[in-house]
């Protein structure tokens, strides 16, 4: 938008018969077009009635009528002094959009206005160029004008017939709408209305305390952050997408800084990473007043009614309202449920006919004739390209051609393609549907891919390289083979919009994309993030999450999230607890079900040293690797001891973090992390020198090795024959460039969860090796990965329940 | 809401502490709160600042603070003079809602302006409570007081310590405020903008039509039909939830006209009801100016990439925009297909751990010890009662009650409960998950009772009721039963919202629910008819549409829905079609894929008489049984002639109805079906004397036969052994009085496809019979239904195509 700014003016012609409802009717829809900057009334003097008149907004009028609320135009005398600030207008218009030097002026029309503004623009050394020619020429030339892609352009299409007064009032009016139009569209300072916290003692229950706050209008928070009207779509009250024209318009708007939220190896039970982003978040923007964003996976709804505990965040770090975000939210996992088995119905369709029909039959079904003629669509074109077909006409195939178009010849035994549903199913891990199985929905590579998209586009082009098989002859087969990807981008569309929700204290969260952090890479999405940092602008904060420890999400959101998107982190917050550094310094099992053992409760000095000279020391030197400053987030419980909390503060920034603090947003809310917000602020104003660990050329066995040695500590890796053979067959098909996706254990830094503290003299297995060609990176399997989980005796369903005159939900965590 | 008025005066009371933006933000809190008529600022002077003060809303300050604008209370004397105002003021807000007689005041206080104006209202013929007790203790007193139930009341709760003066200042203030609110509660008339239609010839493709058409912001649509701001949950910009409060608050507003529009026997391409749906409701609203609402059923997406034909009309009778319509609306189906899976899950996960758990080791996981306590779950206690066990503490069960809670003991060659996905998927038809299958989403019992519930509380309940299988010893086995009913009205809170969009000419649509129409009853919801009946009012007509032919869907309609919800249908309209007509009179076979034979693009009158004497009569018939006008629709195509034209209208009248006529809707929109409405219109202002086909306490197999035998023309039926073991089974559990969902081809009125016209003399087959328990029906199966669709050799998805820069969809029908 900045930088190049288009005036559009329109005129209103109706058919004669038109009521004067029906022309208040295009009138109404033109005042609330923001496109539109200037209208003009081309009726019959009858039509121009003064509710007509008063019904065009003053400032779109181009002709004045509604001003003077009279149903003539104002016609004049040539009057040469409203040229000078016509002129002037115009250059501080473009001057505010900093180009001041060579600058195109498009008039339309040659009367003695035309000319006389070019020779005062020319004068002030402007490029003009004008044209009597008709709106759609012009916009041709404007739009293939060399100058014009470089510079500023304001297009004035003037009606022919109208005197230079008329002209010159309506230039006016419209350089004075568009520059307010062109002020809406800059970026917009904050004003955000924080919410009052009160934390009570004990903490109530998550869905007690998200309940009793009562979260601002969606609309309202969209307008507090700076978006505009028609960015945001709402979801009932307190979830709206957003759109992703944003970054079109601030372009040109500097990026605040990128806070990645990492932890160290957890224990089963999880260190509070959510939390933390959320209370970090809540204090950057409630209490220290600076604009941030927390950005976060939307969770599988799977295990919501399977175990406790949710991924809002908890106690008083959440996001509100928690239920809404840990169920439906607007819908985008169940739109890759949609998208994801359409691919697999369609894939086993596919192979159905092909074995039941010969060429010819096939060819007929599936390029048939409609009303006489046959015609590929165009996503049989792409098909017949990457065949190596150029010809077009589907008479003249060559019936080697037909049968390479009409055969994907797919080999049932490698079919890679899952089916999903988004509920804990164990039942349906082993079921036989040809040779595939189900998954949990946030484990399909269209998780991935929205994860990673950088837009509509490129998710459409993702979408359509997925590859789903291979033929008998062991080409890939990919979903636009078969035809599926411009209804997978369909199904898709309107999840690629991240959600906009709000913290306990109001301060704006995206909600977008889960993938898994195993088979997946485990970080919200790319998109989220890049909207976030616009949004806050130079001197903000956007902070973001990765799944699992820092050895498997940092790793990922370094070498293939930053990757794709080219955003740069300034900050990793390394979240640790007291449980899990005792557990890597030799403290007994800890298990989800069974009570703690005593030394978790009780002060244990001595393990907590163990636990934070081994895991947390190699977590914080993993983030060196990659030159981002550390800051270590202690994630206090109320069992721990002001001396085991200041032991691993102390340890921690001995170990090279930047700081290292306690913080207790679980209990107070923004207010408990004030200190952790000071932390990552200074942290954030240090330079960052990022570097990726691999570069793209290095061939697959040498990332999978350096991974394995630099990240995780081990001696060397294995590859089975199995891996072996598959790194010869991507190496072949092209995908040698593709970063590395590791598929392993998040319980130990090495491949066995039972290894804590640091692990070494390992050398690390690589059972299998596969490819999200889509998504775009290889994983190596480490051991096995289900990616179905299953309930346990007494699901939480059981506590679930809804009052049906209150609506209130109760038991959800 | 109207006959109970009840007015909210509030204080607000902050901590000590609070600062002045913390008072602001409640104030604007209680402003924009509707349910709060007064606020009395009851703060320290130092804050009652001007800041604050300028904030509230001079109408809900019951102080008069705001409006002086000073800090200070406005005390004075004794004022009788304000106190008949006031009176009057009192009794015209009750005279407005009907209560003139006895209405009680309660006044909260008994100084000198309690006891003058209890004397006034007394006068006046009231009863007056008064009070000093605290507010909550006079809440009960009103809500138990006898007199409350039936009258009006008016609760001011009056601080203490405040002078006359001021608290009549209140009272009036608050009064004023109160009014306005009970005005906007009532009902509105409609300011109804249409859309202007300009049909192009030939027609455009659907899509095309669609996207030509700017449909109205959603927002503005509810507010022309008078929804309040607060009923409406917008998702986007062209899509609304509409709450349901909206019953409780029309409640006294009669409904409008209600029409249903079914159909003769169709041919396998369909004959156009959806379409004749929204050109009448066009015609009704944007050509006769009356209020007039569709109420559609949502789609299936499986069809949508499977075969080409869309379901939200077509032509120029569409709901726009088409593309929401037929992908993923506000995410009902997929919370179906959720609360549907999690079903699944429950049922083999119970299974599992049943099988290798003890009853000791399955009860103390399912009745765990929460920080010392058991306690059962409010779904646990329903199960026990359901068994007869009273006792409530779980270590009080007796060793076979607790066997007894804990075993389900489901049979798994008993498990009906099928896994769905809303995807065309052949291949999941047969796939052996325990021993249960995959259907498409909208065929799960989920879907029909969404269609049938009245209210969430009613919903819940018959989600609980659902039978999911029976046990070893031939017990029904519930989803409460499996513990996740609570779990299912969480997943299913919004779906039950209907989903408001609109026609491409303007007028209000209802999309919401979409039950098959063999398995279950093929009607939208209940609770969608229910809104809009009360939203057009009471000269208003809501059109809604029955599944497949009339023999089934209408007979539905009238025996099941109607029964559900105790509606009563005005006016039946029966779409025809020369096409069909054709068929019925002994045409060649039409199907989809196939070229038309030429008997049905030529004229051929001989071959329409007969189907008018057939198929259209019989189906004129049955609609009388129900003693209800009909009005036939002739879908007119463009290879009808004059002469078919004519004789279908005049023969259809010679067969009993009330009028013919023939439409031109999909070719010019509402224009088309003007004298449709007209007929309509005619027809609805005659009596309607509906009756009931059977009574609810007629046994199972006569009212099987009285369907085959009136309905379809069948000489009897004939039981299979499964059957009849499946009816005493059935009576045996108190099924009994459930009413009849048949399962039969949609394409005969007989069991028999072929069977065009009238069959006569054939005995209709029950295969087996069927139970859903929580919709409320018992459906026998007349032949085989399939359950799960599949996709052809060329979906239409080749086809559809999204643009990642205009984000236009193509090819989408």
């Amino acid at each position: 938008m900045a930088g190049k700014i288009g005036l559009n003016v329109t005129q209103i012609c109706l058919p004669r018969e038109c009521t004067e409802d029906e022309i208040i009717e295009e009138v109404l829809k033109l005042n609330e077009d923001p496109r539109v900057h200037g209208v003009y009334l081309h009726l019959p003097p009858a039509s121009l009635t003064s509710r007509v008149l008063n019904t065009l907004r003053p400032e779109k009028d181009v002709d004045g009528v509604s001003d003077l609320n009279v149903g003539r135009l104002v016609r004049g005398d040539m009057n040469q002094g409203f040229i000078p600030p016509l002129a002037n207008a115009v250059m501080e218009l473009l001057a505010r959009h900093g180009e001041q030097r060579k600058t195109v002026l498009v008039v339309g029309g040659e009367g003695p206005l035309g000319v006389a503004l070019q020779c005062l623009m020319q004068r002030r050394g402007m490029v003009v160029l004008h044209s009597r020619r008709s709106s759609e020429v012009l916009q041709k030339q404007v739009c293939t004008h060399r100058c014009m892609r470089a510079h500023t352009h304001i297009h004035l299409h003037m009606m022919s017939g109208v005197g230079p007064l008329t002209a010159a009032l309506r230039m006016q009016n419209v350089v004075q709408s568009s520059s307010r139009w062109a002020q809406g569209q800059q970026y917009r300072p904050w004003t955000l209305r924080s919410l009052k916290l009160q934390p009570l003692s004990p903490v109530p229950s998550d869905i007690e305390i998200s309940r009793a706050q009562t979260p601002k209008p969606v609309d309202q928070l969209a307008q507090e952050i700076g978006l505009l009207q028609e960015e945001t779509e709402a979801y009932g009250r307190t979830k709206a997408k957003v759109r992703l024209s944003l970054l079109d318009r601030l372009r040109e708007q500097p990026d605040g800084k990128y806070v990645l939220v990492a932890g160290i190896t957890p224990t089963p039970l999880g260190e509070g990473k959510s939390t933390v982003v959320i209370g970090l978040v809540q204090a950057l923007s409630a209490h220290l007043k600076l604009n941030s964003f927390a950005c976060l996976r939307q969770p599988s709804q799977g295990p919501t009614f399977g175990v406790k505990g949710g991924a809002a965040g908890g106690g008083y770090a959440q996001v509100i309202p928690m239920e809404e975000f840990n169920l439906h939210l607007t819908g985008d996992i169940h739109a890759i449920t949609a998208a994801n088995n359409l691919v697999a119905a369609a894939i086993d369709a596919r192979m159905l006919h092909e074995a039941t029909q010969k060429d010819k039959a096939l060819y007929s079904r599936l390029v048939p004739s409609v009303n006489g003629v046959r015609r590929f669509s165009p996503i049989q074109i792409a098909r017949l390209r990457r065949l190596g077909i150029s010809e077009i006409d589907p008479s003249a195939l060559m019936p080697q051609e037909v049968s390479s178009f009409v055969r994907l010849d797919l080999d049932p035994a490698k079919v890679t393609w899952q089916r999903v549903v988004d509920t804990n199913d164990r039942f349906l891990r082993k079921i036989t549907v040809g040779q595939t199985q189900f998954d949990i929905a946030v484990a399909s590579e269209i998780m991935a891919i929205l994860a990673l998209a950088d837009g509509l586009g490129d998710m459409k082009t993702r979408l359509g390289r997925m590859v789903v098989g291979s033929s008998r002859s062991g080409q890939p087969v990919t979903a636009e083979d078969l035809g599926v990807s411009g209804a997978l981008a369909v199904l898709m569309k309107d999840a690629i919009k991240p959600t906009l929700m709000q913290t306990l204290e109001g301060s704006p969260v995206f909600v977008h994309a889960g993938p898994f952090a195993n088979i997946a890479h485990g970080n919200s999405s790319v998109l989220a993030d890049k909207l976030a940092l616009k949004l806050v602008g130079e001197d903000g904060f956007v902070v973001t999450e990765a799944g699992f420890g820092a050895d498997i999400g940092m790793e990922k959101f370094f070498n293939i999230k930053c990757r794709a998107s080219g955003l740069r982190p300034n900050v990793v917050v390394l979240v640790a607890t007291v449980r899990a550094l005792k557990m890597h310094g030799g403290g007994p099992n800890v298990s989800a079900g069974s009570p703690l053992p005593r030394e978790y409760i009780d002060e244990n000095l001595s393990l907590v040293v163990k636990g934070c000279s081994s895991n947390l020391r190699k977590q914080i030197q993993i983030a060196h690797l990659f030159g981002v400053p550390v800051v270590v987030a202690l994630n206090v419980f109320k069992t721990d001891t002001q001396a085991e909390i200041d032991l691993v503060c102390q340890m921690a920034k001995e170990s090279g973090a930047s700081d290292a603090v306690p913080c207790h947003h679980w209990a107070r809310g923004g207010r408990g992390s004030v200190e952790l917000a000071q932390a990552v602020k200074q942290a954030g104003s240090q330079p960052s020198h990022f570097q990726f660990l691999y570069s793209q050329e290095t061939p697959i066995v040498e990332k999978i090795r350096m991974i394995a040695q630099k990240v995780y500590g081990a001696d060397d890796i294995e590859l089975s024959p199995e891996a072996q053979a598959k790194i010869d067959y991507y190496n072949q098909q092209g995908y040698g460039k593709l970063p590395i996706c590791m598929a392993k254990t998040h319980l130990s830094l090495s491949h066995l969860p039972e290894k804590k503290g640091t692990p070494t003299g390992f050398t690390l297995p690589i059972r299998d090796i596969r490819a999200s060609i889509g998504a775009g990176f290889i994983y190596p399997l480490v051991g096995t990965m289900s990616t179905m989980p299953g309930l346990p005796t007494r699901p939480c369903f059981y506590d679930i329940d809804l009052d049906p005159v209150t609506e209130e939900i109760t038991g959800l965590f």
